[in-house]
């Protein structure tokens, strides 16, 4: 079992200001929901919250919240990166955190491993129409560029019938298909977390 | 006016079979009637029904049967690229011919224009659920490295709900905002290749 | 000609900080001097020296920095946007400039126009590896769909080799390729944007 | 140990012709060295020998060759996907693959779990000069939505600079950065493929 003193964490982002509720937050839950269900804790960061500086390194100093965040992450054994669709692509938030964790390029121990190893990522992705495989790709990519695992079918997405607005928090009903959909990702990525938690990735010795 | 003894072409692609109706099919033929009332022709290739073999030049002979297409695409003033939707992707028949494109950036001109150049490409893009905006977007840039010009809101796409199964054609009715997306398409198009056709691109001298 | 008394504009962006040479200013200021040679006037904004809100109107108020720099783009009649590239996609102040003109959609005039009709667009994507066309697909797909025009070849780019880390504003000489790369954009999208100027595209009546 | 005798299997793909080295085959080659450290037998398949047919299911008929590749495919614990880049994207053969990989979302076992759950994936990517990530990208997202899981930095690539023609296999020397990155993929796919070996994901009861 991964350790609930050492919780999962998630990096919730999402646009939605004050206490409106979001889709990419509906979604998140769910997952947790899941994941709680085979006992691992989760946390949810809403970064839209925080102020992120852009930048390279991992503390841009200057009232630079992405630090406290950054620990969260490395604290936990599993991210569930979740996006809403801007444009059909990743939104600005999101990208602002996979540029901050460029910076685990060069945070890595004796043996060469990123401070990430062993962690997996998995994506929760939301929008009104199109888009959320092209945002998991975009995700993948990012996330295992800079050192993290990808159990399979690592995403749980919802989008309307194209040119449609309807948001996924105003659904009635959780489709079905949805419902699957997480209840895989949280199986799949809570066995192998544990997995690469139990047996570290080699290093270049 | 686009001379109709020139007519502009399409270059339609589905993997549907013998006489199955296909989806990208039907979302041609709406751009092909809105076409048609600004007195542009039009021609539908179904690239499936063709051996378009793997290369680099314009002919790679031994039944090659890219070198008739090209020359079509060549003769008309509008090329439409009608894809499927395949993994959230092109297909592989939309990148097979984008590949034997590549060939058009050493056939220029004494002034460095590639035969491209002055034509004006538009997209049609039909799925079950998700992906039209990236295929759209690797098919701008397909297009638009090969040479073609791109008209404001160059697609015309439908995808159903996330992980729905419905297809097209078998929509009892087109939904007016694909109608919408469509006579934009086609207006935008066809008046942006009459520009273009009047005023062709300067050459480097 | 464009005119010069409603000068074409360029939305500079950079994440260098203070006076710090950027390689995407280096490219941009190539293209300005190529647009100036047929007579364009081009002014740059620096995008990080902006406070540029999260959101989906022209203007979320409360410090918004964005209405200004929107003025500016609407103002012009050629757009080139330039991004560095981050993790191979651009980067998030693109991507958050992106989002704010989604609003565009619903800025339409009287015949269903988007204020941006008639613009024609350019990129310029700079990096110390891969990932420019990808970045460029990107932007052609978010800034065709807000609704620029995209005249051919329409992105100067440089990359150095894989996992290398050269600057593009440290190379002693602007390589031929890239010179002549910006020439043709500069060309292309100098005249095109002039025939749209002065044959605006048709609304919906 | 991942077993000899179920050896890790490659699809290598190319577009090379007859007996012409490839740059793909040089970087899959790389590779299959690194994993032979790790006791991995592997095997290399040119996709562009075979006739690998359009479609929707496992066996298209008709002298299809699909059906011999994936089973290799499905008898290995590893696959590491070869793929050119070609526009800066990956090549229609590519493309073919992973749409007949798509026929896997059908093919689960009583548990709910697809025929390629367990089987870890990695990618190699070459080309002239950019694309390399995008195509990873791309790739990833296919790979995982059929089943595979991803090891940290699953892809070594080479591109060369930004228009440049140099081609990988051309070099005369690998360079030390690529080496490091084979290293570690080889590590850290074999390590993580036994894990998931011998501890198969939990189906759905």
């Amino acid at each position: 079992m991964i350790s609930t003193s050492r919780p999962a964490s998630r990096a919730t982002r999402t646009l939605s200001k004050g206490g409106e509720p979001s889709s990419t937050d509906r979604m998140l839950s769910l997952i947790a929901a899941a994941m709680d269900k085979a006992g691992v804790m989760t946390e949810t960061i809403r970064l839209v919250d925080f102020d992120i500086k852009p930048g390279v390194t991992s503390d841009e100093g200057d009232g630079d919240e992405w630090p406290g965040i950054r620990q969260k992450i490395l604290d936990a054994d599993i991210l569930v990166f979740g996006s809403p669709i801007w444009m059909e692509q990743p939104d600005s938030i999101s990208k602002r955190v996979l540029e901050r964790m460029d910076a685990f390029f060069d945070e890595t121990d004796d043996q060469g491993r990123m401070v990430s190893y062993g962690k997996v990522a998995a994506v929760a992705v939301v929008g009104n129409e199109d888009g959320a495989h092209h945002v998991s790709a975009e995700l993948y990519q990012g996330l295992n560029d800079v050192g993290f695992t990808l159990a399979p079918n690592a995403v749980s997405y919802w989008v309307g019938e194209a040119m449609g607005s309807t948001n996924f928090v105003d659904l009635p009903k959780v489709p079905e298909a949805v419902q699957k959909a997480v209840d895989i990702l949280a199986r799949n990525t809570v066995h192998l977390a544990k997995l690469t938690k139990d047996n570290p990735f080699p290093g270049e010795k």
